[in-house]
């Protein structure tokens, strides 16, 4: 089969790859009918050192179960499911709880080990845990935003209840990526009264309005933080969603956040320690968050998505078959794309 | 009167200061039942750069009220009062939320500003957002439980709270000081199931037992981080109660927090960063806390302490008149006392 294949910075590939097969009795094999491209997987594309076997990218994905292990129950061949980025058995007391990410059998695709979804059929561990059946044809139109659901509105989803974002609140989106964008549809969708966007992509910012983000912040740094504290009466906002990983980002949101309010932190951290310690312990702040449990959301995002309440899939603004990705990567790497679906 | 004065570090002196009188009319002069020196007054002990008008100390205090300004409602002369360890106005937006510590129009004792409470009697600014009327007299037994409701005890209560200690719940409580064991009775009263107590003073990890603790580590750093792995298998513990401040009690709190779990901060931030933010990350750790709003708490308490179901006064294991503070500071210093309390 095709597979997109890095082998180092800058060094993606369409190559043909041994098709995957059943290991374990729990697997599934999943053909794939969309995938995409991820802001985490320009961190490799970035720095990556090279690899002389590869590794095959991608952990979001649509697709057909084609074949399940003895041990599969929940899905089935034909079955159309959504692949979280990260696989779970389902039953031990994580996954119960909902913390699917912290299962300690499960794990996340598209790394040496687990080779990822950018390929025409991916091996699914643990299927019954993972896999979540769609009840949609493979041509629906929903599929984009279905999509999602594997993980940028799951992750959005997950800073804005990490932020305790609910009815009346005022919000902070700190970033204008996919992530980003989905955390403004999630705080809308939460009820949220004040959606401040903090981004300076204009086409990013148009759509973070159209789902329902009230104002706009593009300065950075503490003009940013000052911008906020106009908006706010001086007070901050209850919930920041930190969609960046960066020391400002996070020095950014600690400090627009309102006393007794808390931060919703998604961005994968880079930084040596949280920034802020004294703000946020004197204003009683809370930082939460990390990498979503999107399986345990799908059933609350499903409905929404389904009777085209969230359109999440508008994120995508650039579509292609598997010859396209390396360009793809290229122009979500120079911010060119928000993010790039494949369709196989 | 007389009062304790700080002029700088190990300088502490008791000298007639003037008597305080009603500013403005929301003020109210309490005369002093019962005082105490706290674990945090210890920084200036051991920092403080000399002053040559010195600082009256002192932020917790049981008293009764001399007289108030023309606009107090809620405390009258005569009344036995609970003195928080800040004051708040009782009527803005975050002391309704619960939130007295961030009130906008209010402060702290015991600084250049405000005298404290380590003296006969105290000005209380904003007296009825800040006083509690207690139903008790003034030579009650219970003054000691009662007087730790101004900060110690509703300080563990918050960190017990911000850590989100529940029924069931496995807790931690890093550092043995008196809010440490506050948190103690704190994480037994919402439920804890298991409570380890982390210090290694004897007769403080005594008291800890009777408070309800049911496991000790007295290892430090790595192994002690070990150790409640061994105790919880391996999986670290709900909450965590952060006591201490320093740089390792947080990293200890975050390396010892279960997945999903939460780290409730009390110890005023003696580091940089927050640390360990990856480890955090990775596992959906929350870190909330700050400094509680003790006021918030004593409706909650109180009753507790009133029918003997907690006896948080058995932190003082010291008790001086008012010349025998200075000698009270040495002995905490040395850590020969837990708390001591001061009587008038």
């Amino acid at each position: 089969m095709r597979a997109i294949v890095m082998y180092g910075a800058s060094d993606v590939r369409v190559e043909d790859v041994r098709d995957p097969r059943i290991i374990h009795s729990t697997d599934a094999i999943v053909s794939v009918t969309r995938a995409c491209i991820c802001g985490s997987d320009l961190w490799p594309y970035q720095e990556m050192e090279h690899s002389d076997v590869g590794r095959v990218m991608g952990h979001e994905a649509i697709g057909l179960v084609e074949s399940v292990g003895a041990d599969v129950r929940t899905v089935k061949a034909g079955d159309l499911v959504v692949m979280p980025f990260a696989w779970s058995d389902g039953t031990c007391e994580f996954c119960r709880e909902g913390l699917q990410t912290s299962c300690p059998h499960g794990g996340f695709f598209g790394n040496e080990e687990i080779p990822g979804a950018q390929a025409e059929a991916v091996r699914v561990p643990l299927a019954d845990g993972t896999l979540y059946a769609l009840p949609v044809r493979k041509d629906d139109a929903l599929l984009p935003s279905l999509l999602t659901l594997s993980d940028v509105m799951g992750t959005g989803h997950h800073a804005a209840v990490a932020a305790k974002v609910g009815p009346g609140k005022t919000v902070a989106v700190v970033g204008d990526g996919a992530v980003g964008l989905c955390g403004v549809i999630a705080a809308k969708r939460l009820g949220a009264e004040q959606i401040i966007i903090m981004g300076h992509h204009e086409d990013r910012i148009a759509l973070a309005k159209d789902f329902g983000a009230t104002d706009v912040v593009s300065e950075r740094g503490e003009a940013a933080i000052e911008r906020v504290r106009e908006l706010t009466r001086s007070l901050g906002v209850h919930s920041v969603l930190e969609c960046v990983g960066s020391e400002q980002a996070m020095t950014t949101a600690v400090n627009i956040t309102r006393a007794g309010g808390a931060v919703g932190r998604v961005g994968v951290p880079h930084y040596a320690g949280i920034p802020a310690p004294e703000t946020s312990f004197y204003n009683n702040i809370t930082i939460s968050g990390g990498p979503a449990p999107v399986r345990a959301y799908i059933d609350e995002l499903l409905p929404d998505v389904l009777e085209g309440r969230i359109e999440p899939g508008r994120v995508f603004d650039r579509t292609t078959n598997i010859d396209g990705v390396p360009d793809g990567y290229r122009s979500m790497n120079e911010r060119k794309s928000i993010k790039v679906m494949i369709e196989f």
